[in-house]
């Protein structure tokens, strides 16, 4: 089959590999995958992966393997993270914080920018026929829906959502579906008129000092540090601000700020996927208008470039 | 009256002042102050402060003014931020958080290290005759008890206190009586003795990486920036770590662990004084071993350079 493969010095290939055997996981043909920031903090050095990337993606289990046999034939998402069950992290937090995990195309383990991907039964969610596959692929960045596990989010809860790129867009409007008045903070006129296509109010950042600390909540989508000072400026003491963002390297913090305002800092990850497709499905969360380019396996480049200035790029390898 | 005053250049000096006079306020005659970190912080550029630093106090009112009548002749403590009661930050998290407020010794008010102070009487907690002015004057940090209204804590909870110092020996006796399973993580021999004297577990440093992953909460009270690092890793995924310390200037911050790992992290500043008198009062949390250096006011260079190096030192300016 061929795949993307990440090396350790950032460059992208497409190689020929052996397709995966089914075993005690399910062999999917991909379909669809997205190109998330997460890919692109790879391709920097993020957590010092090789291998193939992709971890966004929608497919067919061709083979179910021994243990999901009943898997063959359907339409899949699947969660990222292979966990062992056993481990005080498995314990304590639940197997998306294994502390022997294997995490899709980001560790140890090879990633969907191929013409198959193989995953254990346990992490895959069945896509209903009416989710067509380019609603399906944000099915693993809706990990927007993650916020609401680890926050109170309420009716009229004021959240700020600063950047409109992919995942802020994403963070925004799953908020306004549980209720929170929702202002998205944005930098370009651009991201602003397609915030406003979604419905969510905006903010311009030139503005953000006349609406410090007037938020309940804020969420850095940004990947930038800058980003994450602005969320702190942004909510009133004893507010919160969630770090969606990963990325490689460190940020210079002021402390004592947080500190004197009490201010709560909530990193979020992975969330929870059928409540994704639930919003997918009943229309909350819209994402046709976050999709700027659909590229074949073989044009990795111009997808990758495309990716990094724009919103939302899929690959679709074996379509 | 003799007051303590520093300048902007960090130095402190013993000044003849006015004695403030009772109007909205109330006139304290101050018989035991503590030093604080934050008042060595104070010293390096700390919120630029300058004028009469001191904010951890017991006295007796003097003149309780036109507002405070019934408490002149009474001993108290004083929480020591000034709220409007009005404003924004009033409103959404409580006078403590006053967006125009002023606090004693550290901004915009003139603090405790001197013959009197004056703080509105709404500030005001009366100390019960069965407290000696050496455990009263640990009231206002016992703020320790802060993290118990931010964090959950039950039986049980597995909690790592970092540094063994004044606050630290405070917070860990805080959680213990609220019924945390506590590990107060020294780097002396002498601090865990001493902890050790106070019925703590301990565990040095050195062996912290073994204790990696394996706290629900870790609480950092050291002052430096290493102690946040440390309490990071302390605690499983999806768990808490709380910073007590204010330090002027920024930490580098490497962020991506604590959101891989879904990190909580809260800023806590000023506590509860009722809860922290009946701590005290009960004996769940005992002060004097805490308690190494004791001074008249004239002596401030020699209890500065004891609390620099020591524990809680005290100043005793109208005894």
């Amino acid at each position: 089959m061929r795949a993307l493969v990440l090396g350790s010095d950032g460059t992208l290939s497409l190689v020929d590999r052996p397709k995966p055997a089914a075993g005690d996981e399910c062999v999917i043909r991909v379909t669809a995958a997205g190109i998330c920031g997460t890919d692109l903090e790879l391709r920097r050095g993020y957590a010092g992966f090789t291998g193939v990337p992709g971890h966004e993606f929608v497919g067919v289990v061709e083979d179910g393997g021994a243990a999901g046999a009943a898997w063959t034939g359907r339409r899949v998402a699947g969660e990222i993270t292979v966990g062992c069950g056993t481990c005080p992290g498995c314990r304590t937090a639940g197997r998306g914080h294994c502390d022997v995990r294997s995490v899709l195309g980001i560790r140890g383990r090879d990633g969907a920018f191929a013409d198959y991907v193989a995953l254990p039964p346990i992490n895959l969610h069945a896509i209903p026929d009416t989710l067509d596959d380019e609603h399906a692929v944000f099915v693993e960045p809706a990990a927007a829906c993650r916020v609401i596990q680890q926050v109170t989010v309420t009716r009229g809860t004021r959240a700020a959502v600063v950047g409109a790129g992919r995942l802020g867009l994403l963070v925004a409007q799953v908020l306004r579906a549980h209720g929170a008045d929702v202002t998205v903070v944005v930098r370009s006129a651009a991201r602003a008129a397609l915030a406003d296509a979604l419905g969510l109010a905006t903010a311009d950042s030139s503005l953000a000092p006349s609406l410090a600390r007037s938020f309940d909540l804020a969420v850095d989508t940004t990947g930038d540090p800058a980003g994450f000072a602005l969320a702190t400026s942004l909510v009133h003491p004893c507010g919160t601000v969630v770090v969606k963002s990963t990325f490689h390297g460190e940020t210079p913090v002021s402390f004592s700020p947080l500190v004197v305002d009490e201010i709560t800092v909530v990193g979020s990850r992975c969330g929870p996927f059928d409540d994704a497709i639930a919003l997918l499905q009943n229309g909350s969360v819209r994402v046709k208008p976050l999709i700027d380019g659909r590229y074949p396996l073989e044009r990795f480049r111009d997808a990758f470039d495309h990716a990094a200035r724009g919103l939302k790029v899929l690959l679709l390898p074996s379509r």
